[in-house]
């Protein structure tokens, strides 16, 4: 099977799902319970998103982060509104038009060097406000950490949250891999999300060890208060619920969300470690978290990616993206730097 | 836990797993694979699919039934369009406007005495063709079984089938429980569906032992074409799909979608036998698949549910529904049936 | 000329432009004012309206009755909402699914004998609040008078607004031809709407002398907090405004709207006193306002249109349609009268 | 009146209408005719468009200039798909999200100088290709002239068009103000337009004298299959169409449209002269068609536009736009110089 099964470092989605969370799903597959969310499993979930993040929130689960993503940012806004965003966020470039089309409101990409929106650009899109040619601007979306890996400082998030404020806009969190920044950061869930001032979170476990399943958290609950039927609406009641439920108590207890997270961040570092010698390697961002991206001499990408699938991201540098996850093992990462020295050295 | 998790008969819906299905979940956790469905798993699956409904279909997993119906509508469809169905359709009643919202179109409801389409019903509704002030009538969704747990014939199919033809519409299927309806018919997959001409169907499996996951079948691939655009974009592929791929492979391996439908509806009929002499109990549809829906004294409707849940379908006449599942066992149906003679005779 | 564009009774659209109107255009038409609306002729009509139906109003000028009806209701629902109507409003059956794809809303028609909603009828529809699968009522839409011809009484339409009240529902009305309705009523614009508790009002003037535009009135102003968003971003915001506001601000001084629907309603009685008699046309509808629905021998059908132009309502029964309009001369009722008679007798 | 109705140079949105096109809509009111289109004035408008464009195109008739935008490209395109143009172009800044709501896909908009896409902005865009979480590039929208008043020369245009050929692209261009560009290129309307193989045309009067009411010219007949029902659907049929039609009528005949354009450009050019030579006025873009964009000192801007009312582009650098119309008077240049110069000298 391993010939197949290989683990690479092409995606954190490629990885499987933890045994704790199988096991979970496995628990809870006794009898009946009422399908769609009015069930034991789903309460024991909440209560440990409350004991996560606090009193006081609302907490839908729909089935992957591009629904967390799109339907929680809907419910902060008409379709006549804009939403600021980096020009790399998973919203603007991953999600084949699901904001748009949705929401029906225009993303305002705001190009980065690094994937974090910093409040000057945002401030160059808020303007135009009462004018109704204009697609009034009504949210921010920040993803944590970014697309590029880096993480923004809580420092550089409440910023945007106050600027926000000035202008009467809510910020979304695109939280897909919200584990890995609180893990690099020392920090907790909820002082990285809520305590800053965040209006609603895309929490997500998948990358770090879910099967699937992604939950929208809304600290802001003046979002919530229709949000049930816009779920159902979107295609995203799961009928057997308590299957994503038991992932998330599972997800969310002895702080499996942190230890996967943490691996997967311990992992990265180690392979940055194994390469920061190797001179035709260029690492291009800061590795913070889970993934590295270098550019590396472009004729020996195929011959790598046969050993260790991996993503180009950009063709026309040759820059190429490495992640690491859950269950990256330390003898992956000494493998793969024997093998990149082999070649490039 | 059993005290907790009691089956009753409430839906389909609150059965749990079928351990196969849910081995062969545990099977497929190992190492890693492409996300999105590029792997071996779904390639299995596919090739299961094509062995189960023949070559030339294009398949695609989405999550849930409301999805299948939505985006197979969808494929077929275009904003001016109107789809005629049942009154009691689930497109119709239990989506939430979600085929509004996401088609565009105008669903066009017919009442129905047993939940089935019939030619002379929707030919009323096909007029108004080239006149642009009217939506223009192009798909006829039907439901096999009914929402009522009726059935149609095979010939009953074929003249709805004849009908859209004429008028170059096409038929789709909700197929969340075709599984029974080919059991019960003692017909298999392909004879139920694409023998009969349906275009496309909603296959589902997780009212009958799958986790979650339905999958989209095209038989008529003129409407696949861009379909994996479409998926992506209502918020439907998932990530890690070897998950669905794995359930949907031994959902459709020996025979397992056949023995659990096979063993709901017996059990529907045993429920059946033994309240046909309670004469209180008033059954008011064919007992064809694996539900029940009957007239009981409003009075007694609150304890019952207390021993095993279940809905009320009508609260004007006292008409409940009761499901029958593939994880039911005959002592519940005794049980049951027990219960009801003791309080209603 | 007069070969070409004979008056007929197909319908009142088919009548040209008052001269007050065309007038009230061309002395608008002098230099430049500010487009979009922030001009002196829209602030004189914006008056204008405020003298007809009370101050504490909004009222915001569309391109056509279909945008006035569904921006309308937008205004009043979110996507999962639906919206009750009589099974041949406009809405339903002559905007070609437009409510639909943009208000994402399912309509839920109702089948009436005479185009009037009535509260039994709509009581039906209102269930299944707070149920998540269920699309939630939010407006009752009733058009006045129907597309039928005939008139809900001011204690009918109280009635269905109290029912309205009680669900938390809006009223919508149709004022396509509410001229005619008011008219017919002895009454006057805001009596006939506005004091019955209505919440937004589509107004109409096309089909009574107008060349274009429509009016939203906004009773209920909660509804229009952000509507020029709407507009605008649903192509309905007219550039060169004035001349728009002109022909509302002349068809609302002098009474002209009255005279001119009070003319149409007359020509209607003219001609149905003409044709009483005539044995073989049943007139299947009261004629209340400008329209008579009759059954005739389907043979002389092709024959009379060509005289006259007018529309055949339902093939099945050979019924119908003949309206009259601000311009329909005595004289042409005259002859059509004869020549029903020619032919009929 | 005068007093009231100043000329200004705010918009050309903010002129009247042309005494040939108001005697048009005049001469067009007599008697009845059908409505929606099926009408001789409308034909013979149709005839006009054939007898400019060439054979083999189909017309389509709009409100205004944003439908006739949002729904042609909708005509074009999927919602799964993007648009690319530049970003100062009308669909992306003053439409609201009208495209986004309307086509569902997304803009690429791309930095510009002068407002006018080039070969290699474009290209940046076009990858992602059969990729389904990627929106795919479907078409390219140019506006000739541009906002910015700019001029793309035939051959600019041709290379898009070849590149997009290349991609299986479409080509949509605004030609809101097409006018005035054909007059400045001394070219005439298909040379601009058809011949250089451009798919669909929004083709526009409104600013250059007409009333209301804006063409969609499919020389690609493949994307007009169905828009008569995207029409009607999207609220942008017009009744009495013959008032829409009489307008293009007149307006292409004895090249109205030229005459009005060509005296608008000169308007301009004269502007342009008389300001030439004021220092403190910096022209910040090409003179090309009817528009000056200029940098002039903030403190000046309120007490100019006082005199003559006109828009500040760009707040952050003082930049104001000035538009001259087709009943701009060499006069009103005189004034406004002499006013300038007194300013600003």
């Amino acid at each position: 099977m391993r010939a197949d099964n290989t683990r690479g470092f092409a995606s954190d989605n490629n990885s499987g799902v933890h045994p704790d969370i199988l096991k979970a799903v496995s628990d809870a597959n006794t009898g009946h319970v009422v399908a769609y969310g009015d069930d034991r499993y789903t309460r024991a979930a909440l209560i440990r998103f409350e004991a996560t993040f606090g009193k006081d929130i609302d907490v839908f689960f729909v089935y992957n982060g591009t629904a967390a993503n799109v339907l929680g940012l809907k419910s902060a806004t008409r379709s006549f509104n804009s939403i600021v965003c980096a020009e790399t966020a998973h919203i603007n470039v991953d999600e084949c038009a699901a904001p748009e089309k949705f929401c029906g409101c225009k993303l305002l990409p705001v190009p980065t060097k690094d994937g974090k929106l910093r409040v000057a650009d945002i401030e160059k899109h808020l303007h135009g406000f009462g004018f109704e040619h204009h697609a009034q601007p009504k949210a921010i979306s920040i993803t944590q950490p970014t697309e590029l890996g880096t993480l923004y400082t809580h420092a550089e998030i409440k910023a945007i949250v106050d600027l926000a404020r000035e202008h009467d806009l809510i910020v979304h969190m695109d939280g897909a891999r919200i584990s890995n920044a609180a893990a690099a950061l020392n920090s907790d869930l909820k002082k990285c999300t809520r305590d800053l001032g965040i209006d609603l979170l895309s929490f997500g476990g998948t990358k770090n060890g879910m099967m699937f399943g992604e939950a929208i958290v809304f600290f802001n609950r003046a979002l919530s208060a229709n949000f049930k039927y816009t779920r159902k609406q979107s295609m995203q009641l799961n009928s057997k619920m308590r299957y994503i439920s038991a992932q998330f108590e599972a997800y969310m207890s002895n702080a499996l969300w942190e230890k996967n997270a943490r691996h997967a961040n311990d992992m990265a570092r180690l392979l940055k470690q194994g390469i920061d010698d190797i001179p035709r390697v260029r690492i291009t961002q800061k590795v913070e978290t889970n993934g590295i991206f270098a550019i590396i001499p472009a004729q020996y990408v195929q011959e790598l990616q046969k050993a260790f699938f991996f993503y180009v991201w950009d063709e026309s540098t040759s820059e190429v993206r490495w992640m690491t996850s859950f269950d990256t093992q330390p003898e992956d990462i000494k493998t793969f730097v024997q093998l990149l020295k082999n070649k490039l050295t």
